[in-house]
């Protein structure tokens, strides 16, 4: 059975090359990078070298990099670091309603220790409005932290500007680039990021790793503590094999991004196109400020849950979440003013370079035929 | 050149067996476990297989464990998630001065917080008095955590007395077992153990997984937050490779540990006795209650870092840790009553399943020669 993958947002498949990175980590070079012994050194360099391709794929440098487990780490690592190291200024924080729940929880979670969060809302287009932002500031807000790309819908906020407004009363901007390093160029000093997170198995490294960059002169309290490790931030044994494999990921991403982007761009447009030939869809969120490799397409009358799980060859993604046993639509398109039934006849389609031509082709034909069973034409 | 790694405390190297398990999921089976589509359902078949791997070593449930970056981060969720959920019976915490780093600067972190932390001392063996935990336990200790056996010294504490004492005054248990699971049988229900921590990348497994066990009916405090992994506790994709290689490295250790430690512990003996025939060494700790891979002997007058550095084919370590410029002698033997000249002059070794005769010969005679031209003989 052909296997048609277009849910690259949640996970991706480790890019060859990154794998043959890695492999020697995984097999002969597997010493511990803080032994002192010859065999530690070694590996120690290969972490350092790994550290600076991360920095450079953002313009960083790589003192400003500390390796985490996932995103999710590197965001509370982040939130909880600067809610407890600069509380004495203030104990304010905003952020979006639409963030991922890595960043919504962690601030529902500094709301029970006495920090007060504000949510912004959305607009249809899943934009927020930079007027809101700029009422909602105050002079106790330590922190901002809005997404870069939206891992649902795609949807690209004005990160730029967001930074000059929270600059400009001195709070910090955070941003979660989660879905948007390796795809789309960013540097840390032009856009005026903070702190910004990553994850490797989001850009064809593997899972297991993450990153935090934090800008020189930001202290930070520390997260998990022990040996001292990623400058006293997070520490415990680094997990050498996926850092040499994000180091890599980084490089190729740096290299190769232009030229996948056009091809995925094509690809991602030839599928909603087609797709939108289905009666009652339309697409969610913004089409102007919106990554490449992202469409969510709302297919009214078919159940997203059914399928996906009629759907055996091709895999796409809802963004509902089962809370015990109750199943909530997704946060993200009730926040951008969807109702429950649109948000549940969802469908997220996300590419990635891997994805052939033919497998869109398939993929327009699986699912065309499969609304049309499901709303009874068929 | 030939490679001859006594460092296995530090980190292993990965058993064949054990990469054959995880490389598919390096490959083709890269599905996200949380995606609700074919290939999601395919692998989250396999976490579920590993995490009964995981508890079936330790006589727990599947239910029991979750999945961690390390032990670091494990420890990190039980000292703090206990110590924030059951801070209205009492804010008291027991641990011992020999604990690792992960469990010593938890408890510093936690003593910032308001919570009251003994350092229990041991004796020159390297293990507690248990008159003095008596002493200690108060009717507000919360819990007391104790390792399992020691990383620098081997030391096996007598954790089943420890738990019960801290039962009886309704304190839970925790110990970190990093150093002990996959090596000697644990049966958790036998010992009485409420909280355990372990390492694959101590046992065989990869680097970047880790696992902590909690008793059923025990609720700790969320760590790190976010889409609500791992009971709620550690959210962030899970590292799926590694936790399929965690689960295999379990299932291998309980069949094969029983032969592996009797190959082992007879080549231990060999290197120790034979280094022992150099003038003025002698062996720190308990040489009754310790595991069969580890000897810690001290070399009077031969510094352990020029040892280590001088020895290009030899991977050894000492426990002294460089922190900004100062170099400290091991917080293990210091406690232990060793001088600081003792403990600078103290190596560790770590024997694994891969070391052989051959090894071992060829390691006595590197280091026989070196103490010798080291004190002047050669
Ligand atoms: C935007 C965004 N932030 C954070 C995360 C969390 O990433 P990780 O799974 O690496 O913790 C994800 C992935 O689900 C994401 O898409
Ligand atoms: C006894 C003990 N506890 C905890 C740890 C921390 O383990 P990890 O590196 O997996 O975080 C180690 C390893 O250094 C150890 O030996």
């Amino acid at each position: 059975m052909q296997f048609i993958y277009l849910d690259n947002n949640a996970t991706t498949q480790i890019d060859p090359r990154v794998l043959s990175t890695m492999l020697p980590f995984l097999k002969e070079n597997f010493a511990n990078p803080s032994s002192t012994h010859y065999f530690g050194t070694t590996v120690l360099e290969a972490i350092i070298s790994a550290r600076t391709q991360v920095a450079d794929l953002i313009g960083a440098d790589n003192k400003e990099i500390i390796f985490t487990s996932n995103a999710t780490e590197a965001i509370n690592i982040a939130l909880k670091g600067v809610a407890e190291n600069y509380s004495e200024k203030g104990k304010h924080i905003i952020t979006v309603s639409t963030e991922h729940k890595a960043v919504l929880d962690t601030c529902k979670n500094l709301e029970t220790k006495g920090y007060e969060v504000t949510y912004l809302p959305v607009q249809k287009s899943g934009l927020i409005d930079l007027d809101e932002l700029k009422k909602s500031l105050r002079s106790d807000t330590i922190l901002v932290s809005v997404m870069y790309v939206n891992n649902e819908t795609g949807v690209i906020q004005p990160i730029k500007e967001i930074a000059s407004l929270a600059h400009e009363i001195g709070a910090l901007f955070m941003t979660d680039a989660t879905q948007a390093t390796g795809k789309i160029p960013i540097n840390v000093d032009d856009i005026g990021i903070d702190l910004l997170s990553l994850s490797g198995h989001k850009m064809y490294a593997s899972k297991g790793i993450g990153a935090l960059y934090i800008r020189k002169g930001i202290n930070l309290s520390a997260y998990t503590h022990g040996g001292g490790h990623e400058n006293g931030l997070r520490s415990g044994t680094l997990n050498v094999p996926s850092i040499v494999a994000l180091g890599k990921a980084c490089e190729v991403a740096e290299q190769e991004m232009k030229q996948d982007a056009e091809r995925i761009i094509s690809l991602r447009n030839e599928l909603e196109c087609e797709l939108l030939k289905i009666p009652d869809t339309f697409v969610n969120g913004s089409t102007e400020n919106r990554i490449y490799n992202v469409s969510n397409i709302c297919f009214k009358g078919c159940d997203a849950s059914v399928m996906i799980g009629r759907m055996r060859n091709v895999a796409v993604s809802n963004g509902s979440a089962c809370t015990s046993a109750v199943i909530e639509p997704s946060h993200v398109l009730a926040a951008m003013g969807l109702s429950n039934d649109n948000a549940f006849t969802s469908l997220r389609f996300s590419l990635g370079k891997f994805n052939t031509e033919a497998e869109i082709k398939t993929a327009i034909k699986t699912i065309s035929e499969l609304t049309k069973m499901m709303l009874g034409y068929a």
